[in-house]
C-alpha cells in the first residue's frame, strides 16, 4: 500500500463469514489501519465478534481498526450535502477523510433550491482545502459551491431519488457537467472514495 | 386548431421544395398565423420566396407570416439563459411567446456558476406569469430559479455541450429532478414548444 | 420558503425513526403547512405518531398537517389517468393540488386505446385551467388532451408497465415528444411534483 | 428464398459499385423479382445504369425489376402516416406490400394531435386486411389506431424527431408499449420490412 | 371494445382487493370474456373467490371467465420456444390465441443453438397461419424461423437470461434487427399481446 | 512486444501527417512487420509515401511492412459472414490472420435467414482450428455456427444495419448472449482484434 | 451435442421442481456429463435428491453428473480474478474447465490496482495455453494481463461493485475496448462460459 | 470570478462572428488573463484577428490573452497519456495548467498494454502535486497510476476509440469505477477542465 493511508475492505459483496475471516487476518496487523466500508448490521456484528474495539458509524455503515484517530494534519476537509436522505453517504466520506488524517467538518442544510442557506456558509467553504459535496437527484450542488471557492470540490453522486434519477446517474451527469471548473466526480455513493480523495488533496506538503 | 393560437410548420426534415409549397399554401389563409420553426438558410429563403413580407428571425431560426405581432395580453413571460450558446433556442422561445400574444423578455447572463448575477435579476424573475428557463450541460439553472419565484417554470434542455452532456440527455436529467416543485420540462432544444406552453400559462383568464 | 406554499417532507430515504423526529419538530410550526410525500405504512404510523390528527390519503401515500383544506381561490385543476393502476400518483397529484389552495377533480378511465372515452370528457376538460395527465407504458394520453384543449398539460409519466416500459422511461420519453405543444413533463411517478406544478399554473392572479 | 417473395437487396452500405454489379447479376434472373432499398441518388443511378427499364421511386429510395407489378390478390392493405416527414418510410412501405401483390393505400395527415382526421378515416381503416402506421416523435398513432380495429397493425417508428426522440427510440418505445393490442413492430425506418410483414398478413389463402 | 375479442385484466399492478372487486363486475356480464393477466397466486385466488369456475392455468398466470373455450375458425397459430424458462410466456400466448378463437400448437426445444431440432419441425411451421416465436438470451429464434416459413412471426423477447440480457433489452434488439422479413415484434414478456396479435392475423376472412 | 507478433499502428484518430513520421521510423525497424489499420484514402497515402512497398488492401483498410507474408504455421483460421456490407471488417480479420503466420479462409454468404447455406460450409468450419464470424444488424450468425463446431468461435459484431441495430449494439448483445458455449466477443467493427485473436488461438503448440 | 462436450443445465430462471425433473431424466443417461449451473442452495438440493453423488461446489453454484472428472488433456487453464468478491464466477470457470477435460489452476489477489502482484504471476501466465480473468468494478485486469503473454485471454466481467459499475456494464465496456489484442469477452458472470471457451482454445490437437 | 484564476470562453457552440466579438471585449481588460479553449482553425483565426500577440496552440485548440505565462508556483503537475491520439485534450490540460501557474510536465507512451514503460516513471509521477491522466479506449490508465501514487489523481476519459467506447463512454465508467481510491473523474476530452482541477490541488497554501 502506498505509505500513510490506511487499507480498506469493501464489505458488501462478502458474506459475513468471509467479512469474519478477513477481520481475524487483520487483527494480526495492529500497525495498519483498516477501513471496513459498506458494512450493514450483519457484517459489522462480524467485523465486531473479531475486533470488539474496533470504531463503528452505523450511519455510515463504516468501521476502523485499530480504533484510534490520528492527529490531524494538513488542511480542513469540509463535508456539505443537502439533508438527511444523504446524511450515510457524507459521513461515510467524513470518516474516511478523518481516519486519512485530515480536520473534517460536516455542513447539511444546503442545496440548490435554497441557494441562501448555501450563501450563508460560504467563509466555512472557503476557509477548506477540499470539499467534498454529496448531492442526489439533480445533483446541482458541487456546481454551486464550486463557482464560490477557489479549492477543488469533490463531487459525489448519491443513488437519492427516483425515476428518472436513474439509481444516480442524472447526479453523475450533472456533476461531470458542472459549468463551473474545479469538480472532479467519483463513483455514485462512493463516501469512502470521496473523502479519499478530499484527504489527499488537503494533505500537508 | 385551438382557438387563438398560431399554427406551425416545422422545417427540419422537409426539403426546401416542400417548405416552398406549404408556405404558398399558408399565403391563401391570411387570418391564421403560421410560424415556420427551425428554418435554417435555405428553407428560410423557401419561406421567404412564397411569403416575402413574412416576419424573420434568423439566430432562432423562426419565420411567422402574416408578420403582424399580436397586442400582447396576459401575463409577463420571462425567458432565461446563460450565454451566447443558448441563444437560438432562447431566442425561439422569446418570439414564440409574443406571437402567441404574450408580453416577452429575455435575461442573459444567469447561471448556477455565478449565482449573484442570478440573484441580481430576482425583481424582474418575480413579476413574471411564466420563466422559461433554457440551460445544457449540468442544466441546473431552473431548479435556482424555481427555488426564487412562485409561478411556473417551463425548463429547456439544450444540446449545448460535449462529452458526458450526451446531446442534451444530461440537462434533461437534471431538469426532471429538480428539487424545487414547479418545473415542468419540455424537449430538448424545444425552444418553439417551451415559448408556447409559458405562453399558455401566462395567458389571460 | 416561497410565499402561499407548503413546505414538504419526502419520506422514501428515510428512517421511520427520522420521519417521526421530523413530524415533532413539525408539530411546533401550526402556521406552516406541511406536506409528507411517499409514506408507506411505516412511515406513515410514524408521522401519525407524532401528529395525530394529520390528515392520511394512504393511496397517495400522503400527509399534511395541520389537516385543514384550504379555501380553494384560482381555476379548476383536472387530474386525468386510464385507471386503476396509476391511481396512487394521480391521488398524490390531486391532493397535493387541493391542499396548494386549489379546486381540482380526478377523471378516471379515459385513455388513448378507448379514445371515445376521453372525448366524452372534453367539456369538463376545457372548463380547467390546468390539467395533470398520468400515465404510464405508451404515455401517450397527455399529447391527446393537449390536443383538445386550450390550457396546459403537466404530464406525470408513470412506472406503470413492464419490459420495454423501461420504469417508465417509454411514457417518458412520449411524453417530452408529444406532437401537440402545451405539455410540460414532470419526473416520473412524481404527483407530488405535478400537482404542485399544476396549482401553481392555475394560481389566482 | 420462400415461394412467392420477392427478393431484397439492400443499398445502404455498399459503393455504388457494389450496388451495380449487384444490379448486373440481377438482370439475369428475370423470372424473380428484386426490390433495391435504401438507394439514394447514386445507388439508383447504378442500379438504372444497369437495369435501364427498372422502376423507381425516388421519394421511397426504392427500385424493382422487372418493373411490372403483381396482379393484386389478398387484402387491402392500408398504409398510415401523420405528414411529410414520414412520407418516404410510408411509400417504402406502400410499394412493398404492392410489389409482394396486396393492393395498398395510402392516408396521410391523420395523428394523435388531431384525433378527429384519425377518426374521419375510421371506415378506410376497418375495410384493411393490415395496416400499417407510420410514425415519429411520440409514436402513438399506432396505439390509437389499433384501439379502432380488429385487423393487425404494423407499427414502424421513424427517426423523424429531435432531442428526446433519441434517433427513433422514443416511438419504438411507445409502439412496444402500446395499451391496445394487435400491434407488432419493425425496426426504425423500416419501411420495406413493414410493409413486407404487412403484404403477408394481408395474402390469400 | 372491438367486436369479437376479449376484454383483459392486468393484473400486476393491482392489489388483491382491487382485482377481487373487478372480477365481481365482471361476474355480471357474462356476455363478454375477460382474460385476467399476469395474475401471481394472490392475484389468482382473487379472482377464483369471485369467479369459482373461471378457467385457470398457473403456469401461464391467467385466468378466463366465462370458461368455455370459442370454436376454433381461421388458420393454426403455433407457439414456439426453446425450453423451460420461456414456458410461462409461450402459454400465456398459447392460451390468449385459444381464447380469441383459433387451434394453436406449442412447439418446444427447439432453437438457434441446435438448428436440426428447428428444421425437424419445418412442416408444422409452414402449416401455420401466424407463428408466435417466444425468445430470450440471444432471441435468434424467430429470424431463423421467419427464414423458414411464408406467414407472419410474432415474435416475444423475454426477461429471460442474465448480465448483458439486461432484462430483456437483447433479444428485443435482435428481434427487431432479424435479417428476414416477416418478424413483428411485441413487448418484452408480453405473451398475452403476442398470442392475441396472432390470433388477429389468423382471424378467418 | 510480445515475442513473434507484430506492432499495430492505429490510424483513425491520426492525421496523415502523422500517419507519415510513424511510417518513416516504422521505416527504420525492418526487423519487426508493422500493421496500420483502419487506414483511409488519405492516410494510406501517407503510409505509402513513407514506405512505398507496403502491402495494401483498400477494402480492408490495411497496410503491412514489410509486405512478406509469413510461412502458415498452427491451424486452419476461417473467416465467415453474410456479405458485401461485412467485407471490410472480415477482409480486415482475415489478412491479420494470415500476417500472424496462420492459414485463413474467407466464406461469405452464410446466414441465420439462410441457414441451409450455412450448413452446406459445415465441412469447411469444422476443419478450423479457430472462426471468426463477422455479423451485423441482429448477430446471430456466431451462435449458429458455434453451435455447429468444437473449436473457439471469434464474434465481431458490426455498425452494418441502422435504427435499432444502435451502431452495432444489437449484434454485440446478442453475441455476448449466444446460446451456445464457445463464442469470445471482441469490439464493434474490430477486424484487427478478432483475426488476432483467432491467430492466438490457431497458433500452433 | 458437439463430441467430447458434456450437456449443460441453467437453474435460475426454473423452479426446484422443475430442476428435479430434469436431474432425474440426467440419472438415465449416465455416458453424458451433466452440468448444472447457478444452482442456488434450493436447486442444488433438488438435483442432489434425484443425483446423489453429484459433485457439488456451492462457492461456483455448480454440480456434474456423473461426477467422475476427466483425466486432463490439452494444455494448462489459468483462471486469475483480484479477490473474494469474484471467487464464485472464477470457481465456475475453473471448475468447468476441468470437467471439459483441461488442467486449471486459480490465481487470486492479482490486480491493476497492485500491479506488482500482478507481474509476480507472469511465470505462471505465460505457461498457460488459455487464461480467463475474472473482474469487476473497472475490469481493466484482462487487458493487463493480455499484455503480458501471447496466449488468447477470455474476459469475465462480473456484476461485482455498485453504481456506475452498472451491473457489469462497466467492466465489459472496458473489456471490450481493451488496448492490448487477444482478449475475447462472454457475458457478464458467465464463468460457465468463459471456462468453457478456455477448455476449447486450451484443448489438445 | 474566484481570485487568480483566468476566464474562459468555450468557442465549440459559437461563430466565428461571436468569438471575434468576444474576442474584442477581451482586448479592453487586459488584467484579466483569457482563456479560448477548442478554438479550431476558423474560431482562432477570429481570436486572432481582435488579439493578434494572443498565445495559439493549435493542437490543444486553445488561445491565451495576454499572452504572459505567469511564474510557476505550487507543486508540479504531471499530464500522462498513451500516444498520439490523447494529445490534443492532453496538451489543453497542460496548457491550462500552466496558465494557473504550475510547473506542468508531459508523459506519454505510457498505459496498461505496456505497464512496464509506466513503471519505468513511477519516480516522475511521485514527484507531482497532482497527475493528471488522460486515456481514451478501456480508460485503465488512470486506475493503474493511482495505485502507484500518493497523490490525487484528474482523470480525462477521451472519445477516443470506436465501438463500444460509444464516445468515451467506456474510459469514463472505468475511471468512475477505479479500483485504487484517489481518482476524480471530469467530463469527456475536457482538457480544460482537467488541467484547472490539477492547478488547483497543486496550488501553493
Ligand atoms: N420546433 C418544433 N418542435 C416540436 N414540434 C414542433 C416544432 N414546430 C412545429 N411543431 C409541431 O409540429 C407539428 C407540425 O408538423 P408538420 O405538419 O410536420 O409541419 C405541429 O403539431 C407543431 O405543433
Ligand atoms: N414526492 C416528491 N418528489 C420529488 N420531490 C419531493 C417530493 N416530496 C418532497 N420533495 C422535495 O424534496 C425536498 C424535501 O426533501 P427532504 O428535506 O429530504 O424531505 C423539498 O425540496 C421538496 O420539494
Ligand atoms: N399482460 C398484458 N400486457 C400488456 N397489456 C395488457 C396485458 N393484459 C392486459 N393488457 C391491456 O391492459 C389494458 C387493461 O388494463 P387495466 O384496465 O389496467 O386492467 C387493456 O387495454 C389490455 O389490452
Ligand atoms: N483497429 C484496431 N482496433 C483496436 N485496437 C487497435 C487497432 N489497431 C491497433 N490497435 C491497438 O492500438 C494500439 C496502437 O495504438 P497507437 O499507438 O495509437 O497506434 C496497439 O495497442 C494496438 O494493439
Ligand atoms: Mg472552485
Ligand atoms: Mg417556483
Ligand atoms: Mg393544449
Ligand atoms: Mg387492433
Ligand atoms: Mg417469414
Ligand atoms: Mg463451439
Ligand atoms: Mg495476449
Ligand atoms: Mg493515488
Amino acid at each position: 500500500v502506498r505509505r500513510g493511508y490506511p487499507e480498506a475492505v469493501y464489505c458488501e459483496g462478502k458474506s459475513p463469514e468471509q467479512v469474519r475471516a478477513i477481520a481475524e487476518r487483520v487483527g494480526g496487523r495492529p500497525d495498519v489501519t483498516t477501513i471496513f466500508t459498506r458494512a450493514d448490521a450483519d457484517r459489522a456484528q462480524a467485523v465486531l465478534a473479531a475486533l470488539p474495539d474496533a470504531f463503528h458509524d452505523p450511519v455510515a455503515r463504516l468501521l476502523v481498526w485499530p480504533p484510534r484517530m490520528p492527529e490531524p494534519t494538513g488542511e480542513l476537509v469540509v463535508v456539505a450535502c443537502a439533508g438527511t436522505s444523504d446524511l450515510p453517504v457524507a459521513r461515510e466520506a467524513l470518516l474516511t477523510a478523518r481516519h486519512l488524517g485530515r480536520r473534517a467538518e460536516l455542513v447539511v442544510d444546503v442545496g440548490i433550491a435554497g441557494v441562501h442557506r448555501t450563501l450563508a456558509k460560504v467563509d466555512l467553504l472557503r476557509s477548506a482545502g477540499a470539499i467534498v459535496v454529496v448531492a442526489g437527484m439533480d445533483g446541482a450542488l458541487p456546481g454551486l459551491i464550486a463557482g464560490l471557492v477557489s479549492c477543488a470540490v469533490v463531487a459525489i453522486p448519491t443513488s437519492v431519488g427516483y425515476g428518472a434519477a436513474f439509481g444516480g446517474l442524472a447526479p453523475l451527469l450533472t456533476m461531470l457537467n458542472a459549468c463551473a471548473p474545479g469538480v472532479g466526480v467519483v463513483n455514485i455513493d462512493n463516501g469512502y472514495g470521496g473523502g479519499h480523495l478530499a484527504a489527499q488533496i488537503a494533505a500537508p506538503r
